[in-house]
């Protein structure tokens, strides 16, 4: 038995798919989504589980029953999990989730027996970061900084041609480097943390802001948001933006400050060749990456005397977490 | 003819060595000590020339002076160069160097040339760094941050058990990354970097400030200074650190607080596993540590869910770029 | 027909009272509190109502009610409204009220014609400051900073021995200049106001976060506290400190260095001769008092060659702003 | 005997004198600026002298000798004495005075001595923001701060038409504020200091770091300097402004968005109805003027439910100082 996604992508593709295959899986909050990923970083058949998010032993057997999905269709030689947490050095543990129920969870040994075959873990971010560095906007780039910007800052880095990890597994958490002194809350219990600044809900609150404070400064907002503060999302800043509106190309400017300084940052640290800014306000394109770019390149230690890194959009979308943790697999 | 220096090291020294010898060269802004290193670390013969550092040619020429002077007693495989300033990605080729003439000097080529033996350029405070990682409080750790803290902060990294130069050889700039954005001016062209608040300079300031604005605060480090806030130094305030000055033992702990907020950014950036402080500031030990890491802990992102790096005051001194930089050499 | 409260003060205190007496109210929003106040800021009769809060004409009709309750009984000579909001510069208008629905409310004029007799409004943190400066920690100075430390910070300011007002009757918005530039949000729409740093919220949030980050460390808050962190209040902040609990007292050092910080800024403004501490937060009394001078001493400009402002805990309670306000009609 | 300055200005013009006339002395560190002024604020007569500042008394003995010159021609009701430092609440007393030998130093009582007629003394940017509320920018405004931009930032607030000095005559440090936390170093002491982001010479370091870091976007200040960056100056960055040039621009718009968010933190605390810019900086007009007040705007806290102050350009020169001191001592 297969699910109908996965009888929707029939053996001649297959046939087409370049070396060999691996299956990647990311688990999210409300959904796990998992897929037969081929050398090149196409992804030939597809299928879905909702996330029993409390439960971690449902949660494994989801991931299962995914997978043997798609192993009923596609022979493949590994397994590849990406999920928001930390990860331990060993790609085998999951040491803290925040949105799922696990904590220090033998994920990969674990269903390695339900399985039968090899399972890596890796955080998302970072899974992530390696489609990018292979398949997208960094592929041939040796050092690459790619920051995915949701609701947060996930971050992933590529050193050496390889995907870093740290001591621990716990390397790239740079949402939560310190940016401000004393500057606003994160969840994590710090403060001032890059991502309080620089991510999509920073965007957006600061667009919420100016409607509510100055709402005729905002009447464009306003106006794609029916009329109220708390209806404006960062789609609809980039589309206002798009159409030249002044305050939310200020807002694509502020956020843009804002990883300008904290890229700069990463560049005195890591020295990449490369920067790649993904996640849900790539679709804002240009506008959010020159002013960045410029900011970046201002506050970067050292200008007028060294290379500077390139800054670009990334290329592969939403799914680029499942193809990374399906290459990950291949390269255990 | 060999230097008095040389000929104070005779051959049975050699003889004791462990594998082969390798030269390091430490080329300071005043002048240029050389010496003659084993694969334990350990210097088995030194010289020393001053520096001509306005003339790049004469600069050279005494680099090689001093490296032909050892090798006319010991047969070594290699040179290894530690410099301040840019070095390439390629080991070969200074960018810029703040003291000394040099703007894109080919150093590597033209030192083989005169020498005939293979030449490696390093930047110093990375060679330093790689002394400790290989031979000092480090040794056995694969993942690695050393502050070398003098009149700023120099850097180094070793990840995976390699020393980390990025794309470019810039990496590990750490002193110049942002920690207090419109912070105080540095001599980089920024504005609040790291150095200005966490470095030997830093601490110097703070307590000829308390000395000068509230002189009954600072009775014990101004009967040190000969009762002048100028006359105060790193070395005094730490002598008065170890009587129990109240004020000298309030500047480490500013010192600290400034050293760990920085050191909890890289490690949400690096997750290494150790930090070692290096640098004239050592001699203060746990006067400095301690403080340093608790500020460190209590700002590290994810803290009670991951494992925390170790801080460590570094157990070689000021020739550890010497070592380094000759190991580094028997490397390449 | 009075109200028990104010059948509950007979005629014979009013004949102790000394000189004229005036009415105060204090406009909360969940309840008017009236009082006759005499001269030497006693409190002879009270009287209180539930506030209408979202109809701005039941609002002005309580409070018209609650003082013909008081003057059935006690000749005034006028009537001072304290509420939170801005006050315009003849204090007759209520231009904006965050907690009622007032936008440009003409309040006095409208009571004086219910009323028949003088009224006066006040913003109540400024009518709160002028009774402590006139009966309370700050009789006698003559220019004094009253910060009233709740959930936010209040503010006044005694300039010359008068009430300070400002051009347009906003004066000593204090909890809302930049603390911390981009800093935390705040509910006035800027970033790093004082009062995201200085308040009793600032206070209990940094408990809870330790609590949560840190619960080892916050045995005895999480005791008191029923075992959760949210349930962590000021009071219990106050408790723990008071038995010498190290987090609850770092709370109260880390709220004194916000607290000192600011008030240094105010002194190189203003050149108070006292700051006094008033609201919840004075019941930890030198706990609090001790750090905030402290740091105050040290941050304050030009010390070494100036007098420096006293700080002290107010002595007034809860009705400081109801007997500023009667006494404040009296001035007229 | 008088001297040629003073007989440049002959009988007649005093005759066409408004009212009574007042001597004002401006006591700079390397000449003292003596003139008889009107009661509206116009000079009828000028001398000066160089200033003796490292001897206190050769210093008063100057400043008695150039207004005796005056007196002889000149019929006056007093004298007032404008200085750099801290002069007590009595107008009497200068406490400290940084580029003079002054400590504690009873200069009415000593002047009044020798002069035998009413002295009094003030602060130096006091007196100069006397004479512009009065006769300048400000005139009819009752609430006023005037900034006074040269190296550091001066100020003076006149409050309720009245100049205000605080309890201890300190009041208006407003350059000593702390804007960032842990900021740039200030000659007081103290870090972040308002007046090293928002005074002529941050304006000044600015361009000279931009022409140093990338000549290539400085060449028209760089041609204005003749080519090195130490020779730029704030006049030569007014010009290049004026001129368009970009970099130019972006340094005044970098003042500008300093002294905005500091007005508005003076704003909050004392509501004015205007600020003045005064100081060298002036000489930009609107090229400062209109970023700083959009600034100012941006960061007022409840913006938008209250009415905002205006933000002129000073109208009086360098001799505000001297003009406001003769003021001040009619109103003596």
């Amino acid at each position: 038995m297969s699910s109908p996604a996965a009888q929707a992508v029939p053996r001649p593709v297959h046939e087409a798919a370049e070396g060999t295959l691996a299956i990647g899986v990311d688990i999210g909050g409300t959904k796990i989504a998992a897929g037969v990923v081929d050398e090149s970083g196409h992804i030939v058949a597809r299928t879905r589980r909702p996330t029993p998010a409390d439960d971690p032993s449902k949660t494994q057997e989801s991931i299962a029953d995914a997978v043997r999905e798609l192993t009923s269709e596609y022979t493949v030689v590994g397994v590849g999990l990406g999920a928001a947490g930390f990860v331990d050095e060993k790609r085998s543990t999951v040491m803290f989730a925040p949105n799922l129920a696990w904590r220090d969870e033998h994920l990969r040994e674990s269903l390695e027996d339900r399985l039968g075959m090899p399972v890596i873990v890796e955080n998302d971010a970072n899974a992530a970061a390696w489609a990018e560095a292979r398949f997208g906007a960094a592929r041939g780039e040796t050092h690459v900084v790619i920051l995915t910007i949701g609701t947060g800052i996930g971050g992933g880095v590529v050193l050496d041609g390889k995907l870093f990890r740290g001591r621990y597994g716990l390397a790239a958490e740079i949402g939560h480097f310190t940016i401000v002194p004393d500057g606003r809350r994160c969840g994590c219990g710090l403060h001032g943390c890059w991502e309080q600044y620089g991510s999509g809900r920073a965007l957006v609150l600061e667009a919420q802001e100016q409607a509510t404070v100055a709402p005729s400064m905002a009447q464009e907002l306003l106006r794609l948001a029916g009329g109220r503060p708390a209806g404006i999302t960062g789609h609809i800043v980039t589309e206002a933006a798009r159409s030249g509106d002044v305050t939310a190309l200020n807002c694509f400017d502020e956020l843009g400050r804002w990883l300008g300084r904290g890229m700069a940052a990463l560049a005195a640290i890591l020295d990449p060749g490369m920067f790649v800014i993904a996640g849900g306000v790539c679709e804002a394109g240009e506008i959010l990456r020159a002013p960045t770019e410029a900011v970046f390149r201002k506050n970067l230690t050292g200008r007028g005397h060294r290379p500077t890194a390139k800054v670009r959009i990334a290329e592969l979308g939403n799914e680029a977490g499942l193809v990374g943790a399906a290459d990950l697999s291949h390269l255990r």
